[in-house]
C-alpha cells in the first residue's frame, strides 16, 4: 500500500490542473478522489476551497503550478485563453494534455507550437456532474507518450479513447458530437417548448421525449451507412416524399402554439428542396445540398 | 382455440386497413401476424400481394372496404388524402382509426366531420420495420368507446398510450416528438457529413455518436424542470456563456471541411442573443426567444 502513496514510485501520477471552472472542478475533484496528488490554479481566487479542503495544492501563480507536476492540464473558456495563461510560462520537460473545447486547427497549431511530442488534445463528452460515471468518454489525440505517461490520471475522468497522432483528431470527433448534440438539444428546446404553449408539462412529457429520441438514436448507423456507400435510397423505411408532405404540420402546429419554429426551419427547407427530384430518398441526401452551398 | 378465431366471439377483432405505404402494410402484416381478419384497400394497386398470400381480404373499393369491418384504419399520405378518400363513404355504425400523421387541429376537425363518439386519432411512434417490436409506442385521443374496442387490434402495433377525449392531445404530442427527432436528425447528418468530409468513415463514427445521444437524450428531464420552474439558472452544469463562446468552433470546423453549418446557425444566434445578457444560465433560456418572435 506505501508503494502506491510515494510519489515517483506510484500509479497515481501528480497532476496540476490548470482552470477551475465547472469542467475543472469536476477533473481535479476526480483526481483527488482517485488519490493523485493534484495542484490547482484559476485566474479568479476563492475556486479552489472545496478542492484544497479535499487535499488540492493551491498554487499562488501559473507558473508555480506548471513547475510543480510534470502532467499539466488545461481545461480553460477557449484555446485563445490557452494561449493567454501559458505565455511566457518555460513547458520544458511538462506533457500538456489540453481539455478545452477547440477547433482541430487550433489542436494542430498548438501542438506546434508547445511542441509535437508533449502536446496531447482532448474532447471530454461529458457534463461535469458525470465526470468519473460511467457514461463518460474523453477523446485524445496528439503525443503517444504523453498519452500512455498520462493514462492513468486521464482514466479517472471515464473512459479514455487515444483516436491517433495528429492532434487535431480528437476535437474534430468532438465538435462533431457537439454538433449532433446541439441539433437534439435545439429539437429537445422546440418540442418542450411546443408541449408547453399547448398547457402540456414538459416534466410529463419528458420521458417520452427521452424515450422517443433513444429509439431513434438507433438510426444513426443506417444513415452512416448510406452516406459512407453514397446510396441515399438504400434501406428507405421512411420516404423523403412522405416527410415533406408531412413538414407542414410540424410548423403548423407550432406557429397554432405561438412558437416560432425558426431551429426547425432550415431542415424543412433542404427537405423540401430534395424532395422535389429525389421523393423515394431516405433524408440523407439533404448532405449534397450542405456541400453544394458551404 | 376454436373461440378465438370464431368471428364476432373473437379477442382478435377484424379490421380494415385503407392505405398501404411502407407504414399501411406494416400494420396490415402485423395485424394479419397476430390473427385479425383484415380487409385491405390501397388506391395504386398491387401493394397488397404480399398481405393477400398472408390471408388478407382485399377491398376493390374503399366503400367495400369500409363495409367489410367496424373498426376501420386509416394510414395514408396526408389528413387530405383521408378527407379526399373517404367522401361520400358513409361510416355509420364504424369506428374510424386515424393513423396518419396530422395537425392537433385537423384531429379536431376531422372528430367533428366524422363524429367524435366513433373517432380515434393516433400518431405512430415508429418506423415500419420495428411496428410490433419492443420499442414502437402509438398515441391515441379522441373517442375512449372507441379506444376501448379497437385495443385488441392497436395493441399488436406496440404500446398503445390513450390520452385523453380531445381528439387533438395525439397529433400534439406526436408533432413535438417529430420536432425533437427532426432537431437530433438534423445535427446527426451534419456530423456525419462533418466527418466524412475530413476522411473518418461514417460507419466507423457512428456507434461512437449513438452513445453520446443517448447519454446526453438523458438531460431533456433536467431542461423540462428548469422550463416548468421558469428557472434558467436552476442547476446549471454547463452555462451559456461557455457554450457560446464555444459556439464558432462548430461552425469554423465545418466551414474547413466545406461542410455548410446552416442546420445549426438558428441554435448558435439564439445562444449568442440570450448569453449577452445571461451568460450563467443553462440553454433552456434561449425558448424565451421563441416566444417573443412567433
Ligand atoms: N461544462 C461542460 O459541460 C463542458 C463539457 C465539455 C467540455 N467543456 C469545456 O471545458 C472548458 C471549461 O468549461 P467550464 O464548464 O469549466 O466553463 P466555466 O465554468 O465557464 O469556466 C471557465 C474557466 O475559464 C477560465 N477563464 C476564462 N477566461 C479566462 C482568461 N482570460 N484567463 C484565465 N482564465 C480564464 C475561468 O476562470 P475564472 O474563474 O477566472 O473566470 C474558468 O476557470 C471549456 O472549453 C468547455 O467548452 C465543458
Ligand atoms: N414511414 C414512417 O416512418 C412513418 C412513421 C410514422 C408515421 N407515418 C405516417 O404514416 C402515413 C403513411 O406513411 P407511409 O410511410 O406509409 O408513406 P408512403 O409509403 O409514402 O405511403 C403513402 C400512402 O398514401 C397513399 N396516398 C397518397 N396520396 C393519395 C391520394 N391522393 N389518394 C389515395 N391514397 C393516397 C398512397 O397510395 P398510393 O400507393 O396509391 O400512392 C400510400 O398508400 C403518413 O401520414 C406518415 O406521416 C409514417
Amino acid at each position: 500500500m506505501v508503494g502506491r502513496t510515494v510519489a515517483g514510485m506510484t500509479n497515481n501520477p501528480p497532476v496540476t490542473v490548470l482552470g477551475l471552472g465547472a469542467m475543472g472542478r469536476a477533473l481535479a475533484r476526480t483526481l483527488l478522489a482517485a488519490g493523485h496528488p493534484t495542484t490547482v490554479w484559476n485566474r479568479t481566487p476563492g475556486k479552489d476551497d472545496e478542492l484544497v479542503a479535499a487535499g488540492a495544492v493551491r498554487a499562488a501563480t501559473v507558473a508555480d503550478a506548471v513547475a510543480a507536476h510534470r502532467i499539466v492540464l488545461a481545461c480553460l473558456l477557449t484555446n485563445d485563453t490557452v494561449d493567454e495563461v501559458l505565455t511566457g510560462v518555460p513547458l520544458d520537460g511538462r506533457i500538456l494534455v489540453n481539455l478545452t473545447n477547440g477547433t482541430p486547427a487550433q489542436a494542430r497549431a498548438l501542438a506546434t507550437a508547445y511542441g509535437p511530442d508533449r502536446y496531447l488534445d482532448g474532447g471530454i463528452m461529458a457534463v461535469p456532474p458525470t465526470i468519473g460515471g460511467p457514461h463518460a468518454f474523453v477523446l485524445y489525440s496528439g503525443s503517444a507518450p504523453a498519452y500512455d505517461e498520462a493514462r492513468p490520471a486521464l482514466e479517472t475522468f471515464g473512459e479514455a479513447r487515444y483516436l491517433g497522432a495528429d492532434p487535431g483528431l480528437a476535437a474534430l470527433h468532438d465538435i462533431a458530437l457537439l454538433s449532433g448534440m446541439y441539433g437534439m438539444v435545439g429539437g429537445v428546446l422546440h418540442a418542450l417548448a411546443l408541449v408547453r404553449a399547448a398547457g402540456v408539462s414538459a416534466t410529463g412529457f419528458a420521458p417520452l421525449l427521452t424515450r422517443w429520441l433513444t429509439a431513434m438514436a438507433g438510426g444513426v448507423g443506417r444513415y452512416a451507412a448510406q452516406l459512407d456507400a453514397g446510396e441515399y435510397g438504400r434501406d428507405v423505411v421512411s420516404n423523403l416524399g412522405m416527410q415533406a408532405a408531412a413538414w407542414d404540420n410540424l410548423t403548423d402546429t407550432a406557429r397554432a402554439e405561438g412558437v416560432d419554429p425558426r431551429l426547425l426551419a432550415p431542415l424543412g427547407d433542404l427537405m423540401r428542396r430534395r424532395a422535389a427530384d429525389h421523393p423515394d430518398e431516405d433524408l440523407t441526401g439533404i448532405v449534397e445540398l450542405l456541400k453544394e452551398t458551404a
